[in-house]
């Protein structure tokens, strides 16, 4: 009985992570697109969410099933509430991503006038995302309080980053009307990617309590 | 024994929709402090953020505690999950309503120039969220799925005045650079308000899915 209790707790764990991989792919699809204005790439982003919220749907039923049928207490409990609550983080960062693809298939249609310096600055605040994401999904698996910490921390960087795209973008734009339509996507896309640096924060958050079972604000 | 567990699981209710209503409030807040660009109103905002994070703290962990001891099964065990995924869409359109207030000590600072047209479409849009969030709150304590997919539906209405409160803005920036800083705010509160719309469209599922056990999307 243990035996298939602990499988279905590793599988849930692994359904977890692989959710985490699939969000994380959809993202750099979404910023590549964005960068390529590639609208077919972006309608890929939007399918794959498709995907994701499904297993998100999946993820639920396994914890509901589990906790209903095996009746978990402390850490596993706690473990199942953690992967509960972490995928809503994983499914809202798939929604950015959405996001994304969603400002590319507008500005290809609306033929807009780039920012080459702006594209660079988001180029990097994603590289950024991207390993806070990978960075995150490892310290989940290994429960690594420390990993955690260190990738909260880097959220200010991304931060930082918004800031400088947000004060380029308007200083241009205030310079070049033809520059108004791209300008107020670049601020968007930028945010969309500000916005998932807090869900890694989040999941941080939960990566300490895992461990601790104490949930405390990182950033 | 059961009369304790109903207290609890009650309780549990209670301070779900407490929760919900200090979000609506501080939404609300936060539109009459963009609108009336009320810095100090904004700040208000911030703080009353942090008692929404307490408030979700404590309800996740009533959910812990009433599953750890009390085991629940079938319908008891759905709503506890319920309300743990629910609180998680409240405390984001708390952030939200955070990030709006940001936006107003951003204006205040830059002395933007207005554009009243657009600063009345957004008083309509809030209007419009403030209902939804109303009405999906009132819907779940009477689990009335009638009333969460007319809610739902009502998103829609929240969606077309973003999209026309772009145009405008990217209308009137293009026309005037002093309404450029400003401009990039209308879109992006109004951008938040959207985002809240579908989070309340969150809710309205997991009404839905209180009453038939099926998770489904409504928009």
């Amino acid at each position: 009985m243990r035996r298939i209790y602990d499988d279905e707790l590793k599988s849930m764990h692994a359904q977890f992570t692989k959710m985490g991989l699939m969000v994380n792919e959809n993202i750099l699809l979404a910023v590549k697109a964005f960068i390529n204005h590639d609208k077919e790439a972006a309608n890929r982003v939007k399918k794959n969410d498709k995907a994701i919220n499904n297993i998100e749907l999946e993820i639920e039923e396994m914890c509901f099933k589990l906790i209903a049928l095996q009746q978990p207490v402390s850490s596993d409990l706690r473990s199942i509430v953690t992967v509960m609550k972490a995928s809503s983080d994983l499914e809202r960062m798939g929604d950015h991503a959405v996001s994304i693809a969603r400002s590319v298939i507008r500005v290809k249609e609306l033929h807009n006038k780039r920012i080459p310096l702006v594209e660079g600055k988001i180029a990097e605040q994603a590289e950024v995302v991207k390993d806070m994401v990978e960075d995150s999904l490892d310290a989940y698996i290994r429960i690594d309080v420390e990993a955690a910490y260190t990738i909260a921390e880097t959220d200010t960087k991304v931060d930082d980053l918004f800031v400088e795209i947000n004060k380029l973008c308007l200083k241009e734009m205030a310079k070049d009307a033809e520059v108004v339509p791209g300008g107020t996507d670049y601020i968007a896309v930028s945010g969309y990617l500000e916005r998932i640096g807090d869900y890694v924060t989040n999941i941080c958050e939960r990566i300490v309590y895992l461990k601790t079972g104490e949930l405390s604000e990182l950033n």
